[in-house]
């Protein structure tokens, strides 16, 4: 009798589920498949969204139209536990699926999504202190398989955990591609129907790149169609059916960012209104809170605005870290500040030095840097920081000892230099941990005078070039001096012995 | 009958006058020597004062007591023509002593007293701008004489036009020297009896340095005695005693700029009014109305202050030349940003790459560099920023074309470039000259679209590490493109072309 009871039961089921997971790892993707109408536009004439729940806590979730009759919810739960949904849609073949799934605890190299923390920080939900350290390749999920995959192998050797990436196609990474997301050819494209297969792919690298501890901080709009396609021809409404989407696709992605655009002031058509409503669409149906911001090419959007969540700012003024956090009261990222490369254009030809120097800078001033490289690649003529590929520059590499220098903070890394003279470019976690970067100084030493009394730390010399890290025999307190190797570039850290 | 008049003259001229010269060189010196009293104390007890006039202008000038019964007045003119003068004094011998002297044409190169013009810039009185390039020597002028030799070689084989340097001993120069400023020796000064031989030895060199067309940034006051002779103990009635001393000592040669003191905040027991008070007296009895600045270390004096001319900071914060520019509406000169060298204290452990750097950084933001050197000289173990000697590192070099680029720039360069973003790094002398630096970026080729339009400019393309000036064949207008080497630290000079 169990037996049959159970048979029903799954053939019960079977008349809706297409899939659903019955174990779900906490911040994972619980995702329901189902069948539904194929006539007409299901892109527009389908309503589909979930009501996921446990105890108290009710998230609602769009689901979205994958082609071939086939509709989707995605939902990542946020705690442990059986959830139970129930889904609500104008089709009827839609409308009042329920069941549950468990939630399981996540596993070690799951901290959940990045959130704000203490007004200028950013953390895993489980605490874990999130450092970002980006790059950028605006382009390279459009690009073809090989490239795509040595882009994934450059990434996962890399010391990036971060990356700032195009939705719609980017016109200076190619012209000719595969897959377009919207149905169509040429510059006529239908704006109410997307193409399922454009998304996937980019779902499909959204989990790789979470494999590899990377954030995809995705931007919505850019101003880079340059009339190849015209897929910043859009009208308002299709607009929001684009973002309503991209939302219900993507949105349950823990290392997904929002981004609003990529140099949004290079889009004369869209006005400041026009920004403030894309971010109050993700505010109000991103059920995750994801974080949300806009960037910049001369103008700047304020950023004080409730709806944004951190600065992503374009600005080499690196010095003006304390002041962009002043100003509003968020977490300060220069997410471009010009790229390393042999460009001809200024912005894409900073060396390599200098890219890493103000990665070091701005870790100590309290912000966050993005890498981007513009160098033509030998087999390909890409450059990384449009179609990806592989990494020619040098601070991709030096950048990995301010990574392994990051993961060691036990905290977040507060800026105690001044401002007007940088007399000591110091930073530090409470008494527990303090990080010393000299940058162009090379003194042969160091007398701490500034360390809190009756304290020992253990000393790592860091060459942030040459990426050594030479943990030193003997601890230090106040006013002990240290022997430093007398060249540009080096930092000191110290983590405060246990008493 | 002529011979007799003439020799009853000279009779009665010898009667008082040692020595006073009957045509001085505009902006020179022409100085008279009278015989007065011996006994007490002269320099506090004879009051000496001389008033110059030509047509509608009158000056009035203190003298001072040189020793062995002798008294200087000392007079630069600023017109040429017949200067009248008329002494006073409470000794008889030197009270309503007059005489006249002829100021004759400058040579070219006596351009006169340096001013600030236009808010933000300086100008030698005839109008030809000056870009202030300047070094430091603290106590060059105790040391030995081979050492004050070299040093003399030195800042003629330089680049510089304008040293920093300390009236009074500096104890981290050296502490055994042959001169003191006052009668006395080891802690016990008479500070109302003043050394004549020790001012003698700064003048000399003050003039020597002038023939070098170096601008002499003195401070009268300093924290460096560090308890060696106490010369920081003189009471209020003792400084104003030794200001007045100085000021008719130098107050007449035209390369002179009065500087408060060096790192003022490192005196504590000077209040904000002591140093009010120290400039009030230069703005009230320096007839010339010398340039006056204050130097700070880790304190800033408010420097929107009617009697300072110019802000004299200790900063490293070369981005915020358009701050302060705009806080206090006077010449930003950036008089200590670190200096080049070895040393064990991050301040004098900059690498030259930097220095140099830097002032390429603010002469294109409108400010004005100071150059130190803190690497110890083979022979000596001195340090060119405390004992002079000569220069071992690569920036006084590498400085050279900085001056010889200033040299050609028809006006005062303005800064043309965004602060946030420094998307161009430009300034100008209207549409007449523009100076472009790239710094840190290898771009390989610049697209000159801010232009004016319909103008054609001669182009110089300038090696600012290498110092190679390249002059193009080809003029270039707006939106031409100019390839570029394609390594960082190029800088690119446009001269407009006569139409």
């Amino acid at each position: 009798m169990r037996i049959g009871i159970l048979l029903i039961y799954i053939l019960f089921l079977s008349n809706f589920f297409l899939r659903a997971q019955s174990k779900v790892e906490n911040w994972d993707v619980f995702e329901l498949q189902l069948k539904g109408k194929r006539k007409g536009n299901p892109f527009v004439e389908v309503d589909l969204s979930a009501k996921f729940y446990q105890g108290g806590d009710t998230l609602k979730v769009s689901g979205f139209y994958d082609g071939d009759g086939i509709y989707k919810l995605r939902f990542m739960p946020h705690k442990k536990g059986i959830w139970q949904y129930l889904t609500a849609s104008n089709d009827s073949k839609l409308h009042q699926k329920k069941g549950t799934f468990e939630c399981i605890p996540a596993k070690y190299e799951n901290h959940g999504p990045v959130r704000v923390k203490d007004t200028f920080y950013f953390a895993y939900s489980d605490g874990k202190p999130f450092y970002p350290l980006g790059t950028t390749a605006y382009g390279w999920i459009q690009q073809n398989k090989e490239t795509r995959e040595q882009t994934l192998e450059s990434l996962k050797k890399s010391p990036f955990n971060k990356i700032r990436v195009a939705l719609l196609p980017h016109a200076p990474s190619g012209t000719n591609y595969d897959l377009y997301p919207f149905e169509g050819a040429g510059k006529d494209w239908d704006f109410t129907r997307f193409n399922a297969a454009y998304f996937a792919r980019y779902e499909h690298y959204i989990k790789e790149m979470q494999k590899l501890g990377i954030q995809v901080d995705l931007f919505v709009f850019h101003p880079y169609d340059k009339g190849v396609w015209g897929f910043d021809t859009m009208n308002k409404e299709e607009q929001y059916l684009f973002l309503k989407y991209v939302n219900a696709r993507f949105g349950a992605f823990r290392n997904i960012w929002w981004s609003m655009a990529n140099e949004f002031d290079l889009m004369p058509d869209r006005t400041t209104g026009d920004w403030d409503g894309y971010f109050r669409f993700f505010q109000e149906n991103d059920p995750y809170n994801r974080l949300r911001s806009i960037h910049n090419a001369a103008n700047w959007y304020d950023h004080s605005k409730h709806w944004v969540t951190h600065v992503s700012a374009q600005s080499e003024a690196w010095w003006k870290s304390n002041a962009l956090r002043d100003t509003f009261k968020k977490p300060v990222l220069f997410d471009e500040f010009c790229y390393e490369g042999d460009g001809d254009n200024r912005t894409v030809a900073l060396n390599g030095d200098m890219i890493r120097h103000r990665f070091w800078l701005m870790t100590i001033l309290g912000a966050y840097a993005t890498h981007g490289e513009a160098f033509k690649q030998k087999d390909t003529g890409y450059q990384f920081f449009r179609q990806g590929g592989a990494f020619e520059g040098s601070s991709a590499k030096e950048l990995h000892v301010l990574k392994k220098v990051l993961d060691g903070i036990p905290g977040h890394l507060k800026p105690l230099g001044t401002d007007w003279r940088l007399n000591w470019i110091r930073a530090g976690v409470d008494e527990q941990y303090f990080l010393y970067y000299f940058g162009e100084y090379q003194n042969s030493s160091w007398t701490f005078t500034e360390l809190p009394e009756n304290l020992k730390y253990q000393v790592d010399i860091i060459d942030t070039k040459n990426g050594t890290i030479v943990g030193q025999e003997n601890t230090l307190g106040k006013g002990d001096t240290l022997a430093l190797p007398g060249k540009p570039y080096m930092a000191v850290a110290l983590q405060l012995v246990a008493q």
